[in-house]
């Protein structure tokens, strides 16, 4: 049995988590952190990367795979020097569960008018709001990857109406689905839509205001609600806030902005039903992230073909 | 074929919402309101009600069947002079679906910490917060009826391990359950307790110092959360304050009170980690209460038994 090779680690994620994490995986291999400046990294073959420094490819020249630290590849897939090696997607139930979490929440916190009653609350105010139940109200969601059709499947489960959307065509039992010919007709439907997609030249701002303008009016809610966990720079921020402002949107959830963090300047912290959380939607467990890199390695040294390999003609 | 018999509303809604719903309900049957002093009301055999006048019952001698306008029937229970003739709970999809929109809803925010982001948005404070995952944590459901049930099936599709608790033993497959004698055993376990209990002489405060006291300590978030959307009167307002003030409860979520509305000068209103909604957990849609008792109505008059008839000796 050969030796297993070398990983080197490079996650802006909290310094001691990944060492925690990091004492109980890798059995057999040397693993390296590229934060150690003086470390050896030319005999690393894999990599464990999440915002990793532009150097990292000098460093490391013998990369043979990529493994993201996130759901996403859009910040892999836009550095500079990307050597033409398998790139890997993180998939694991923890991620899955996670962001299904947040968007059932952010859903049902606009059904249930919370930012209404949190301000009652502050002010003392005791007064029932009337309000639509889940099955008068369609969430649409984009993006109908691994993460979107758990949330679908989910939001289905507490009772909305769901419908989906993907590029190209995907079937779902239960679900009516449209693919990109389809749009108008998906948001013409939608009441509350729910951003799932990868970041990708196709997705770069098309959540702008055309797209805002098309969402059905006049439903359950009375103004459609935006809800964003992709990325943040699938959205026009500006045509976000206008929408906002002039009532085509009546709320919105966002975990994703075009810049992060989100500067403290921006109108969105203070906007009436707008819900900010600070890319915290579904946070990567590290051990878990370990979990699934040491797997498919061990599989790859096996001869086994890797899994979630992204396509870089798609981005994702 | 028999006239149908007169019926008699005395709900304490909004008399908008009533008024609209009785135009497409009840057919071929008079209807009066007791909300007309001058009605006759000494032909109605049935009545229709939540928190009525207690003068219903002088005026309205010859009744044969109660309806609830709600889950809840204490309100009934208490009433003076309250004839011995069946009392029917409402229960409908749309009150179970609505509960477990609530309960879910307010799981999640205290998983996912909102009343944190909630202040740090307004203090435009981009920072995550470590969390642990809906499956790290235990919700103990007590109550175990249809509303509890339901809330459960929700709660465990969310990836939370939940565990019931009912006065006599229930069987939910896949979800471990405790009955009277199991009570320690089951507050032990859990880490989100939630409420659906009707308000009997059994548990009137049963949510006191005791009970609260022996919920687990230093499970995934730290310390235990209340959440109550049963009745006000199940728990002793007092002992959750002092719970929250000293650190034996770290959050809660609370849909009824001892006294409603809630007095502004409860310390609840401005409690961190404290979510409150005016008894708006589970609005009864009177559009399906009329259509449920409707139904119930014509098949009691063609000899069918009536079904959700509250047994006395329990209360509910």
């Amino acid at each position: 049995m050969s030796e297993k090779k070398t990983v080197v680690i490079d996650l802006k994620f909290a310094r001691r988590e990944v060492d925690e994490a990091l004492s109980n995986a890798f059995a057999g291999r040397t693993v390296l952190r590229a934060a150690d400046a003086a470390a050896d990294l030319s005999d690393a073959r894999y990599a464990v990367i999440w915002k990793p420094d532009p150097t990292l490819f000098e460093r490391a020249p013998k990369l043979e795979v990529l493994f993201s630290g996130g759901a996403g590849v859009d910040y892999i897939l836009a550095m500079p020097n990307l050597p033409d090696i398998p790139i890997v997607r993180f998939v694991d139930e923890s991620l899955t569960t996670r962001m299904s979490e947040w968007v059932v929440l952010q859903a049902l916190s606009h059904l249930r008018q919370v930012p209404a009653y949190a301000k009652q609350q502050r002010e003392r105010v005791w007064r029932e709001l009337t309000q639509p139940e889940a099955k008068d109200l369609t969430v649409g969601v984009m993006g109908l990857g691994v993460l979107g059709q758990d949330s679908v499947a989910k939001l289905k489960i507490m009772g909305f109406n769901v419908i989906g959307w993907s590029r190209s065509k995907k079937v779902i039992g239960g679900v009516e689905t449209f693919d990109e010919s389809g749009l108008d007709e998906f948001l013409a439907k939608t009441d509350i839509l729910v951003g799932l997609l990868p970041l990708t030249p196709q997705t770069r701002g098309i959540f702008n205001a055309d797209l805002i303008g098309k969402l059905r009016q006049g439903g359950a809610l009375g103004e459609p609600v935006f809800i964003n966990a992709g990325r943040g720079g699938s959205q026009v921020e500006v045509d976000v806030i206008a929408a906002l402002k002039n009532g085509v949107l009546g709320g919105a959830s966002l975990d994703v902005f075009e810049q992060e963090p989100l500067a403290e300047t921006s109108p969105l912290w203070s906007m009436e039903n707008v819900i900010i959380t600070p890319h915290a939607a579904s946070a990567s467990d590290v051990r878990a992230l370990f979990r699934n890199a040491e797997a498919q390695m061990n599989d790859y040294e096996a001869g086994q073909p890797l899994r979630h390999v992204v396509d870089r003609t798609t981005g994702y």
